[in-house]
């Protein structure tokens, strides 16, 4: 019966936590900078729901999340002292979430549950951003779908929706996989299955929020490969005979 | 300089010619049809410009390329004794663009390709139809872009500049590699890098096009296998230590 899984990335499939903390204290370091650099990711990532939501309710034409992080590093960088950062260093920091590492389980998950089924990333990141960070990390998914080809920020329910039609399936055929809840609640609104993955650092080791199941999800799992177990995949990836 | 490759599908990737042969002597042998099945691949892509071309001019809003597949099944179903065929059956063969064969180098070619560049599909198919062929065909895209993703279809210029935007670069980072000069020489005139793949068969034994380069391209190749030594790439493909 199911047919795609369509999976959101920030949290899910990559640390961004770890991943922005690792490049603001690189900077931190060429230019001086006292600052911590875990609360600066989180800082950074508080204005990310904000951000969209002046283009969910219509305020705002769709933009890329590109311009949205860059619009959001000018909202904290005062903060931060980063006003001093060159033109090439700001450039370089605002992509540091096309630089994302993927949670250990993430590569061989994928490929794992990709030998049964159709994978694609449906995240509120830009193509390009989803691109790059799966170039770096080995995410190798059948079809970069989000919101830049649906047009529309989850969790509105065409985001959903949309995703389903571009790949041709009823949304009773595709599962979201997601490390949070209130994800999952709005894709199972719309018909699609769901499952859920713990990822209980996301947040850090102190993180509250997301570390069970709110609902009867489809699927319960711990991680990637424990999802593929579960979905009937086969143990081992390989070139599938090529 | 080059970082991303850019693929037409349909003939360079795929031998569209004889996948839709071989479905049609299927279907002709359960409807007990006598038709010659290559000049009905034949007949059937023939409407393929044509059909594109008031999407092009305007004349027509933009709709994905199974729909105009359909139709042109229509145009030519009188002439192939079609129109007994059950709907479920119809269904069946107009989504034969989606079960299309590679090339017997597409596959391992690709993947290594993919070893040191962006690889994705820029092709006139629908974002359902590529994905579906690429998992039947074992083609393993970085990203299916073409015309559902940007909006047009190839050979408007928009084609090839909005997939570049799409994944980040600029159009002389992009490289389209294609079995057809006439796709070449438009990437090529908005400032794309050009690679032509000679597929001497794509029309049957008889093939009269796009036997050699039309004009002084970046890259000529045999096939995907010659295209990736002259650009440097692994001679083997691994899982990239997954």
């Amino acid at each position: 019966m199911i047919q795609a899984l369509l999976f959101d990335v920030f949290g899910t499939v990559v640390d961004w936590r770890s991943g922005i903390s690792k490049d603001f204290e690189l900077i931190s370091k060429k230019y001086g900078l006292k600052k911590n650099s875990k609360q600066f990711a989180d800082d950074w990532r508080a204005e990310y729901q904000p951000s969209m939501e002046k283009v969910r309710s219509g305020k705002r034409e769709f933009v890329k999340l590109d311009i949205l992080h860059d619009e959001n590093l000018k909202n904290i960088s005062n903060n931060y002292g980063l006003d001093i950062l060159s033109n090439e260093d700001w450039d370089w920091l605002v992509k540091s979430w096309h630089r994302l590492p993927g949670w250990k389980d993430s590569s061989k998950g994928l490929l794992r549950l990709k030998s049964k089924f159709i994978v694609a990333s449906q995240s509120n990141g830009n193509i390009e951003l989803i691109l790059n960070m799966s170039k770096n990390s080995k995410l190798y998914w059948d079809m970069i779908l989000g919101s830049e080809v649906v047009g529309y920020y989850k969790p509105q329910p065409e985001a959903y929706l949309v995703a389903c039609e571009k790949v041709g399936l009823n949304p009773n055929e595709c599962m979201m996989v997601a490390a949070h809840n209130s994800d999952l609640s709005s894709a199972r609104r719309v018909g699609l299955k769901t499952a859920f993955v713990l990822r209980s650092h996301e947040h850090g080791v102190n993180q509250k929020s997301d570390l069970k199941p709110s609902e009867s999800w489809d699927y319960v799992a711990n991680d990637f490969f424990d999802l593929a177990d579960k979905l009937g995949c086969e143990k081992e990836v390989t070139l599938n005979g090529i």
